[in-house]
């Protein structure tokens, strides 16, 4: 570690991106997961995404989900939109701030919205426009499985495009887990470090990429409990970075995320028991490094 | 990247380390998969271990695997050997390399192989006295599940010892995954880099610690194909850092290994086949990243 780094702001996607490429969950189980992360010191969660429920029928009923959060001191709640519509919808339910995507790449942008890149900055210039702050994630950002390698400078324009037409925040996601080191050093030094990250384990870079990002001074990072989910419009996009892997070597790193691993390890059992089947983290399945064989 | 590093010797242990953990597989098949390592540019093996056949069965007929590899330049070829009898046949059979394990955790090497870790020394000793190089490997380098950090200083002394008594070179294995970042720069602090490094991804944290120990100028580092492995004798100690998944970090930050990517993931392709089922490794699940989408 170079950065000196002492503190990142950890934004749990799991609720959201985890449980979206997942068979449906009920209301119930959907808080149930969320309130099993506030336990743990979670406090920036994407929690649902106000998209039409026939396109992504796990998202449905997401005003019942927002409905049921408690009001916790320095609780952040986002919710994806899609579109305008959807930013209405969910501002109709009290959220006060949401994420947008876009993409980096034009054919994954077209392939997963069936649009520009110069009609979703629109389409998020108008979401802007509601006045929330709106995070403004960008996909594809290390690489398109399309393209390969999107020019840095892409990105940067991309990017400062993104905050001229409103966005509040940028979020770099390694969607289809493209990313390594040289390439996370190589767009930032084009886009800057006042970014968050959305890394990929699809090819087992997620954490590497982190910690060369902070080496680089990033200090924030979305990340999913359990290591649930990922795109469903790439093949063998699955692996967000699990907040459990990360925040284990944060906490190595005496890195602060407000996390307690315990009990986070406890919410990632949560999201095994609402999803029905065992989630991918590592360190869910083996534990932290300081849990100690008994006797 | 801030060591200027431009190549690396990879250590390939899936065919014993990797098949040692799998049930019996015939030698026919076993010099399959290293024939397919060597076809993809591996030049450095652990190809079998000279133990009992009654403690590990998949390692029986040791000296009919090294009979079958073939004489190639640059080749060579690692028998692991648990004791002076073992070596004696490692020898007979035509072994010219051998490893040697011990335990910086004194609790562990007791229910490894019930001696201490100076009676370890000194069979270390008197198989050095053989004559051939020696890689003496030291388990738990970075944390026991029993006594948790070893303090580095410990680490150090042992590794020195071990170079007292004829080791001609050492490894720091992680051998239950608790290195991180922080711990290999702990310890190398005091072991200094001209060491190789096996680790394990038990905690999904071996490519973050081959990457933080390249920055500090390791040059070695031991890798399972398929990421095949790991111990049999520690819980939830399964995992070693697959080849291909450090080949594909390696090629992005332009560091040489001397191994064709795509060729190896043929190789992992086999190790699969062999065994019977898939194998663990995050890049030859998705494929590597320069591979694109079609059309």
């Amino acid at each position: 570690m170079t950065s000196g780094m002492t503190a990142v702001d950890v934004r749990e996607v799991g609720p959201r991106d985890g449980l979206q490429a997942e068979a449906p969950v009920q209301v119930f189980d959907r808080v149930r997961l969320i309130m099993a992360l506030l336990e743990a010191g979670v406090r920036h969660i994407e929690v649902c995404s106000f998209v039409s429920p026939k396109a992504v029928p796990s998202m449905a009923d997401a005003a019942e989900v927002v409905a049921a959060l408690p009001e916790i001191a320095g609780a952040r709640y986002v919710a994806l939109v899609p579109n305008l519509k959807g930013a209405q919808l969910a501002i109709d339910a009290g959220i006060r701030e949401l994420s947008v995507t876009i993409s980096a790449s034009p054919e994954y942008n077209e392939k997963n919205v069936r649009m520009t890149i110069g009609d979703s900055v629109d389409a998020i210039e108008a979401i802007c426009a509601l006045g929330l702050p709106v995070d403004a994630v960008v996909s594809c950002a290390f690489g398109s499985p399309y393209e390969g390698d999107i020019p840095p400078a892409d990105v940067a324009a991309l990017s400062h495009r993104l905050v001229e037409v409103g966005a509040a925040t940028l979020t770099l996601a390694d969607t289809t887990g493209m990313a390594t080191p040289r390439r996370v050093n190589e767009v930032l030094a084009e886009t800057g470090v006042d970014i968050g990250l959305h890394l990929h384990e699809t090819r087992g870079t997620g954490l590497v990429n982190a910690y060369a990002a902070l080496e680089l001074g990033v200090q924030r990072f979305d990340t999913s409990v359990g290591g649930l989910g990922g795109s469903p419009f790439a093949a063998g996009a699955a692996g967000n970075l699990a907040t459990e892997d990360l925040v284990h070597l944060l906490d190595d790193l005496g890195v602060e995320t407000g996390i307690d691993l315990d009990k986070l390890l406890a919410a990632s059992a949560v999201a095994a028991d609402v999803i029905g089947h065992p989630v991918p983290s590592r360190v869910a399945a083996a534990g932290p490094r300081t849990r100690l064989a008994a006797g």
